[in-house]
């Protein structure tokens, strides 16, 4: 069996080690060295060019490299193939390890003191418990619910909304669109974790930002779409929110001439949040690659009509 | 019993408060409020002006608001009294806080992230398991202690030193001279957390710093007294060290024209990491005030020849 391989940012030959030390009959070849197209029975992607997998005549199914799987729904020429997200412990770890580490930027104010150190002045504002800040998280599914857990066991006070109903020890949890107002009242630090669908696209607006309480800061790991950008530039020049950390944006790479880069109350990574390390990320391609070879239910399979 | 608070940082009030609850017949007298001196028998203070404790004809003790005790120590009017460090688990708590965020910081490169997104640069790079990254602690007494062991938890790879040998599960600890350059060999992030005595003074040097790694990064909540800033400006624009996060500096404030508020490799803040809050520090003082008054022995106590 062949596995095609593409990504423009994931380490294509520690993919193919990983993969190979765990699947010693697998061929894995690295985009552009197709070979054969019609050998090829499974493909490893991160965002692959429009047509690409529709090129490949024997395809028996896909694996997204991320968690997310909108770039490849929006593909036209999508396959009609199964369809996996990447399920992997250290994708889970990776975007915690991120958004502990944004949460206590805001909570122990370094923007605020990079504020004052460009001014270059000594002003000192005693900490608080981290008790006291309070993170939202939208979004509480394989990432979501994890990661939630994390920063509750670190010692903030975590609340959760999601589409459907969950429930997770010690997070005041929301569902639905009822309930969603109530949830981003009393939040200091929303991250938006959700999957891009028809529903949540442009979630991020002036309507939700005005939801949230002067002062808060918005953590940005979901999906590009998400956020509509015009609407977020106003609630951070108003002073209504504090700061916007994005690591996800409409078009990326982000122009350099974008007002994002230069605006001092936003901060930018290059989609760095969470990644499945091949390491670990390559037992659950190989586990399913086994299940699609054995003819067994494959891991991670999305619903296509739901859009994850 | 009277006693006298001084600090220009913290919240007398609320100390007053949180004081008096816990010893109702305590009077608690806010600085320039004197009142009577012959009244007072006891101080808690953070860098009073020089003479103002000698000022006490019936001062039976002096507690600091802080963990370090240098400043207190350099007053030559210091009266003769029992002297007494902070002790208390919100001041651990907020500096491990503190050093979570700034290990966080740098292991996600956050600083690299900055220099990316001032030259409007999208630039990709894979995140490493919290393991990858080291974090040496210099100074395990009651704080460095806990925070190495906090940084372990959450996922570090962690070594200490300290003058004499301590033993920490699960990390490397080094001690005394002989054993330095061996610590510092393997640090990716330099925590500097030691007491000022003469022997400490000027610590961070060139020397020390030469033995990092190249590309390592000093992470400084000591005291003002241990850096050389000369050979850190000259470390830093070398390239052998990364980065430097100065929560204290030799003169504080630091002055609005020194050359440390603009160079992009140093993040300033205003000597906020570690503090005690009235609310679980009024705790260990009041205990204290206890023991004075029944003659029992005081926490804290300072060994003024060793100097801390």
């Amino acid at each position: 069996m062949a596995l095609l391989f593409y990504s423009e940012v994931d380490d294509g030959e520690a993919w193919r080690r990983e993969l190979m030390r765990r699947l010693p009959g697998l061929e894995v070849r690295l985009w552009p060295d197709l070979g054969d197209p019609k050998g090829i029975e499974a493909a490893l992607v991160w965002r692959p060019p429009r047509g690409l997998l529709a090129s490949l005549p024997a395809l028996k199914a896909v694996f997204s490299l991320g968690a997310g799987v909108d770039d490849l729904l929006a593909d036209p020429t999508l396959p009609d193939v199964p369809l996996c997200r990447m399920v992997d412990p250290s994708l889970v770890a990776t975007m915690g390890d991120f958004l502990l580490a944004v949460a206590l930027y805001y909570h122990r104010e370094f923007d605020r003191y990079a504020e004052l150190q460009r001014a270059c002045r000594w002003q000192t504002r005693l900490p608080r418990p981290l008790a006291e800040t309070r993170v939202g998280v939208m979004g509480l599914g394989e990432i979501g619910a994890p990661v939630a857990e994390r920063l509750r066991d670190a010692g903030f006070t975590v609340r959760g909304w999601s589409r459907t109903r969950r429930s997770l020890a010690g997070v005041a949890c929301f569902a639905g669109a009822t309930e969603r107002d109530a949830f981003l009242a009393e939040v200091d630090v929303l991250v938006c974790l959700l999957p891009l669908t028809p529903e949540t696209r442009g979630v991020l607006d002036a309507e939700l930002f005005a939801r949230l309480p002067a002062g808060a800061a918005l953590v940005h790991v979901g999906r590009g779409g998400h956020l509509v950008e015009e609407d977020l530039l106003d609630a951070l020049d108003r002073g209504h929110l504090r700061g916007a950390w994005l690591d996800t944006v409409p078009f990326e790479p982000l122009d350099a001439d974008h007002p994002f880069w230069r605006h001092p109350r936003i901060r930018i990574t290059p989609h760095v949040a969470g990644y499945g390390l091949p390491e670990t990320g390559a037992a659950f391609v190989a586990d399913n690659l086994q299940r699609l070879r054995d003819g067994r239910p494959l891991r991670g399979l999305v619903d296509r009509a739901r859009g994850y």
